[in-house]
């Protein structure tokens, strides 16, 4: 049936398509279908009592707070936490450079909406996350795609790119969404170096850094961006940091913070109370009560113990299923790591196939700006457990092999 | 400090402008102001054993999917409990008309997105609530405000207004914010036959309907369209409606909800998937379990006897303390009263001396799209215990006074 709003929609509608994913997703919504596709936590680790136990506190001893309306910026404690947590990793910061999102999501929404005017480009990883290009997409933004291997961005070949005037960059640097990369020591120090030659800042976005179960943690962008700033007293502020408790709580409470300048932070409160007024104070004083006291570090232990074992026995299950021709990246954390098959296979064709032998994964394409990786596919490994993982890599080895017999 | 941040805001950025209110808000942070300026629900009356009952029991029957992430349109039991709720009031919905928001906020965000290109008009009432402007002025909107009386808009005047061609029409129905006035029923079909007769439709933003505590309940602007509609065989679905729980259980978990033709629908999910995913599941479930089993009926009747109350006492208090040439509007439910004061003095001017003499309220300019209201002012009632009532507009009629004779 046709109203009135059909004919009324703006410009940048036409640009908001359906996500592939989310639409993949729902087939492998069968309770028969071992998914690799989601990037999902596990549920099995989520600390439900800790929240039983914050709930009753919190709601005996601050409910009228809890309940009612808050601060755009965020709950003052929770700002406070986070500050502390970043200081540690080195980065200095005050609550004045924090801002509290319902997500992360929503700081990339918010980013595009106070920088992003319509045909500006955005410099990002090849493939890369996808809310980042669903997000920007709706104001207006170009990419400019830039390659990634087993170290992250490929900075030999991130001074063309930065010549093709990129507001700025958007990077993922440990155990990027999809591939599971890591962003090399050496290449983070380049990156720095030739966006201060360029003068184009960077957006860092850092969901899984904290859940490293193998090797040595790497300091954050932000961190060498201002150490380097600090020896040539130059301006500060070049990288604006994104993480979230999604990973090391719960998804569930929608939670995740921006660290940027004072300046860029008023303006995003400002873009904040326009899009949702502020983020639920209930999930901001809950998620305090339940990380502080040294709880966010304990649990994030437990995390990784889980998400390790899920990686090791993907690994082995994929050395044992796979044919040759079949390679995979080893991430050192993360939920994902990223297949690539031989060049004549289809990962879009397969999925049907994939989802009738019951399992299912994330077609790589889906996360390349400007096409490409028809070849490649994104595992989830932190949602199934280990003889889930087992079960689902012997079938999707038989769907590959019985691909490359078939051609 | 200058960052290279500062050169790289996007156009529309220099529309975001620092809510006057919430600036003033933090001047009546003080704990000796009486405050009649914030839009906050009264805290006494949140139901704070419900919370608690509800998160014992959804975290150890239903933990591991409160905390994960969930889909886009909302947690399926609460769209059916809001649907049966609608259903109730004559509007025929199904759960595919409705998509849960962060807070009505994220409404009005997410439905400029989807329909303002720079340069659109909206047709608002005059005054108007702020967070719509704040909202669409992002997306570059312009504004035609048509008057407004204790009816309501005055749709005497609104055909000159639908002839500047309006994208849509953004109407209050029910207790407005700011001025707690109520379309009258002729008034409604009026506004519905012209909207009608120019094809523009309408968005109806609800969230105080059900806080009438006094009168007849009047129905729905989208419950009159409809019924106009079936009876002439005409399309349906012209009027968009949003409602909320912040004022029936709490606005600190931040949950709201559109209704709309499922083509809407569909496009504001994937402007909702950009924005932050999804709201929090938490949330969703926990309100559910609260508002489940009539408890949200007899929840409001609580409220509307506590505000009941509370606003007799403001009109007792304002009766004994204002000058003559003072009048206000006598809403039969909501949050707000509207103050108007003799032309000579300005709202803005006083708040400085009333914040001095320990009163705050809203400076009623705040809410013209385009200007306009010097001499009126916004209180809420909903907030503040009656003892607190007298002793505040006690000191709002001083100031008046001095006021007066100062001139």
């Amino acid at each position: 049936m046709q109203t009135p709003w059909d004919y009324r929609y703006a410009q940048r509608t036409q640009r908001m398509k359906a996500s592939a994913i989310r639409e993949l997703l729902k087939l492998t919504e069968q309770k028969d279908v071992i998914s690799f596709a989601g990037g999902l936590p596990a549920p099995d680790v989520f600390p439900v009592e800790e929240f039983k136990r914050a709930c009753l506190y919190v709601l005996d001893n601050n409910g009228a707070q809890a309940l009612q309306y808050g601060s755009t910026d965020g709950y003052v404690p929770l700002r406070e936490m986070i500050a502390r947590y970043t200081n540690r990793l080195g980065i200095g910061v005050s609550i004045d450079n924090i801002m509290i999102t319902s997500g992360s999501q929503q700081a990339l929404d918010l980013l595009g909406k106070i920088f992003i005017n319509r045909g500006d480009r955005v410099l990002v990883e090849n493939p890369t996350y996808l809310g980042a290009i669903q997000a920007w997409n709706a104001y207006g933004a170009e990419y400019i795609p830039v390659a990634l291997d087993d170290d992250g961005m490929d900075t030999r070949v991130l001074e063309d790119a930065l010549r093709k005037g990129p507001k700025f960059i958007y990077v993922l640097p440990n155990f990027q969404n999809p591939t599971g990369a890591t962003l090399s020591l050496e290449r983070r120090l380049q990156l720095i170096e030739l966006a201060d030659q360029y003068g184009v800042p960077i957006i860092e976005d850092d969901p899984y850094g904290q859940l490293r179960f193998e090797g040595e943690h790497l300091p954050a962008v932000e961190l060498l961006d201002s150490q380097m700033r600090e020896k040539n007293n130059a301006y500060t502020g070049n990288v604006i940091y994104l993480s979230t408790f999604s990973k090391i709580l719960a998804p569930g409470i929608r939670l995740a913070w921006v660290i940027a300048p004072t300046e860029v932070i008023n303006k995003l409160v400002l873009a904040k109370q326009g899009a949702d007024l502020h983020t639920s104070t209930f999930n901001q004083i809950i998620a305090h009560e339940v990380g502080q006291h040294g709880y966010l570090d304990r649990h994030v232990k437990l995390i990784q113990d889980t998400y390790r074992e899920r990686r090791n026995v993907m690994f082995e299950a994929l050395e044992e299923q796979m044919p040759d021709g079949v390679n995979w990246t080893h991430p050192h954390g993360g939920l994902f790591l990223w297949v690539t098959l031989p060049e004549i296979l289809n990962t879009g064709e397969m999925f049907k196939e994939a989802v009738a032998q019951k399992v299912a994964y994330v077609p790589g394409e889906n996360f390349f700006a400007c096409g490409g990786g028809t070849n490649t596919m994104r595992l989830n490994f932190s949602c199934s457990k280990p003889e889930m993982i087992n079960e689902g890599i012997a079938r999707l080895g038989q769907v590959v092999k019985s691909k490359l017999i078939h051609r």
